[in-house]
């Protein structure tokens, strides 16, 4: 077959990776959710930490689908990407992706959507700015670790401002993970809102069943690197059980 | 000196241009209104019809103020690009930029903020979705086009999902516009919401003080050349008036 001896011959490591013959199942990205025809709630979330993974478990020779909200990124080279836009179309395409032996939810979804999002865009009619009534948008995290189709390893993200091994460890409980990758997103005294997502560094806390691992600063890259060995590692302990 | 000599080189046309010594300033793109640290309220806007404009108002001699909202896109060469995030800081970069001869103000400047964005990330709590309460923004069209230094002339855009003549009238009327370009962004029968911003071509109505065109479906570029050919025609007509 042609198709697999160019393949072979471009990444002969590929077939030897640790995640060799495994699927994973990463989502990246924010979610936008529709207020009107023109509005949007979105999260702050440049995908880059979820790309990342997805381009490292992809190397290590896995079949990577990426659930991606929208973003200004390339999909990397061999992953095959799903594109959505709200929470709820991210658990759709995430559910329709499974099986899967791992899953990592590095999307920033909205937690609320909007109740009724109107079909005309809202106007400004004098009477003052509208009231927007907000939903609770399925927990993808939750509802897919849950599940009946659960991956066996399952990591979530957790971006805090505060309390962050606290908020990550309740979060890894509630939601049935193996794994929270924790990361302050807190603005810097004297900054801005906001001024601190999209950047290329990342320094996060793993939080396991077992305990907490501070990492020092690394490139987002490396972060995904040293995440996916890791998965691949305890996967292969699980394998070997 | 070099540095002219270089332009002069690379750009024979831009003195002999139609805006040659004229200055320009456009606004572009979103505007990203803060709810917390991670999340936001935004404007679907992906900043090309703004920034074709700039382009052509370039490429037609002027000195270019482009104040954009955050965009994917590059800034065209030789274009001043200062970069906001929200409809107030639209509004104080806009007029630090004036005087100019000509204003455009393409930007889907969001209409309310949130009242009190919160400095920590706003948490699930089990009471159900908080509510979001918002306040009405400045109109950095109408707060220019009335203001001191206003620009000799002033283009304003709406985008509009029904009775696009008649908001657009009202509009260039109640702001003290010159011009209205209006364009429909109604989903098509049938699309999701939001699924026809974003393209690469355009299909507007021109609103001025004495009547309307409604100009054939064309690339934003073209858009673009066509509104500056008129500016310039416009000015041009009051400088020798």
């Amino acid at each position: 077959d042609i198709a697999m001896a160019v393949e072979a011959h471009f990444a002969p490591d590929r077939s030897k990776g640790l995640l060799a013959g495994k699927h994973v199942v990463i989502t990246a990205g924010p979610t936008h959710e529709p207020i009107d025809p023109v509005r949007y709630i979105a999260n702050r979330s440049s995908g880059k930490q979820g790309y990342a993974l997805a381009k490292a478990a992809y190397e290590a020779g896995a079949k990577v689908t990426l659930v991606s909200g929208p973003t200004k990124l390339e999909a990397p080279t061999g992953v095959d990407r799903v594109s959505v836009q709200t929470a709820q179309e991210m658990l759709k395409a995430t559910q329709a992706a499974l099986p899967a032996d791992i899953g990592i939810f590095a999307a920033a979804v909205a937690d609320w959507g909007v109740a009724e999002p109107s079909n005309g865009k809202m106007k400004k009619d004098g009477s003052g700015p509208p009231a927007l009534k907000l939903v609770e948008n399925p927990d993808v995290l939750k509802t897919i670790a849950m599940g009946a189709n659960r991956p066996r390893l399952v990591m979530g993200f957790a971006a805090e401002t505060a309390d962050m091994e606290t908020h990550g460890r309740d979060k890894l409980v509630r939601k049935n993970a193996n794994y929270i990758v924790a990361n302050n997103v807190a603005p810097p005294e004297g900054k801005a809102l906001g001024g601190v997502m999209g950047g290329d560094a990342n320094t996060v806390t793993l939080l396991t069943r077992d305990g907490s691992e501070p990492w020092p600063t690394m490139s987002k890259h490396d972060v995904a690197k040293k995440l996916i060995a890791r998965l691949a590692d305890d996967l292969t302990g699980i394998v070997h059980a």
